[in-house]
């Protein structure tokens, strides 16, 4: 197991939100250190060939180690925690990772890299106003997706079946950055709404909750356990 | 283990490539049923909600499972084989996990999504000749990939380390597609091209050198093993 660890991350970063989230939930106790992988100055730039976060410097059997990427970071904290985050069914761990890649490729292109990017990016980079077109399109294909999650949690426990997976805990850093900016239309989607509600109140979630995004306060929601 | 098998791929995708090295690698026997993608009366739609192959249909402790996309079969591949396409070493699967990942995005969107559009996808969907600017983008952004990939090659045995992983097999998935329409610059490349070489001798590579796409006959040294 590891013995001492720093998560650079950035705060409204879906993978590095993905990263505290499954890092909080095998209770490895890492110290965040924020970067801003848009300053060509951040240290993130020498960490990472990709000069994203989130990344993972820890020690591991006395020797340095680090984690470079969600994929790297997920995967030390299954092998660490001996699978607490996939389940043992071989089609549960199918659906997890059909997820974790459902995430990675359609729902940031067609979601984050439009709302996100008027609601945070904009603001982030003084970019100006948010675009009204954009903002609809990326409501739209959210909508689409949520449609999709929302049939999972109306069949499921947890999103790829019986038990919590890095699935749950992908889906939940992407929705919660949306949720923050008031972008999560979780009444018109009851069984996800449940499915929130529940991985909100666990405890790796509670560092998530106290973020602040300059300039921008949260979504009233955004913070209620029971909302 | 899995008693009969069928992998749903499209011949020059880089993911179904991935795949398909994957099970070769770990000899499970699988047969193969070309999709056709683009095609929106291919049975790929009712297998996978992302309308992509590959998609593996197999029997797993005597019961139906399907694993849809690349991360779910390399993990199932994983999970058969005790772990035969994951360095035990930590660092060493971080790195095979991070390599991954980089072929997923950046060197998809990258290289792929304008060098395999412009040679691959418009011939395929007719939509007329390659464009002479994004074919010069898209061989400078392979140049850029490709330098980090000699740095790894010339320092590793494979590219996350001293034991072959998915990495290579993601890798050489994508550049073989690329090697198949010419436009992998091996020379300039000495390390990178020895992995290859590596690589390209085993049993798992020797169906794809079998390969044709319609209309184009592969470059002079694809399936040349003494390139």
């Amino acid at each position: 197991m590891a013995e001492a660890a720093t998560l650079h991350h950035f705060a409204f970063d879906p993978a590095s939100r993905a990263a505290r989230l499954a890092l909080g939930e095998i209770k490895l106790a890492v110290q965040e250190q924020a970067v801003r992988p848009w300053d060509p100055e951040s240290p993130i730039h020498a960490l990472n060939p990709s000069g994203l976060p989130p990344v993972l410097e820890t020690r591991h059997q006395g020797r340095a180690l680090t984690l470079r990427g969600l994929s790297a970071i997920l995967g030390f904290a299954d092998d660490a925690s001996a699978g607490a985050l996939l389940p043992g069914d071989a089609g549960e761990r199918a659906e997890a990772r059909r997820l974790v890649d459902w995430f990675a490729r359609p729902f940031t292109d067609d979601v984050d890299a439009v709302l996100l990017h008027e609601r945070m990016e904009k603001p982030l980079l003084r970019m100006g106003p948010p675009d009204a077109r954009n903002l609809r399109e990326g409501r739209e294909a959210l909508r689409r997706h949520l449609a999709l999650f929302e049939a999972l949690a109306g069949e499921r426990d947890w999103l790829a079946g019986r038990r919590l997976s890095q699935a749950d805990l992908v889906a939940a850093a992407h929705l919660s950055v949306l949720d923050y900016f008031g972008e999560a239309p979780w009444p018109a989607y009851p069984a996800l709404k449940g499915w929130y509600a529940k991985i909100k109140c666990r405890p790796c979630f509670r560092g998530l909750l106290g973020d602040r995004f300059p300039g921008v306060a949260p979504s009233a929601v955004y913070a209620d356990l029971d909302f």
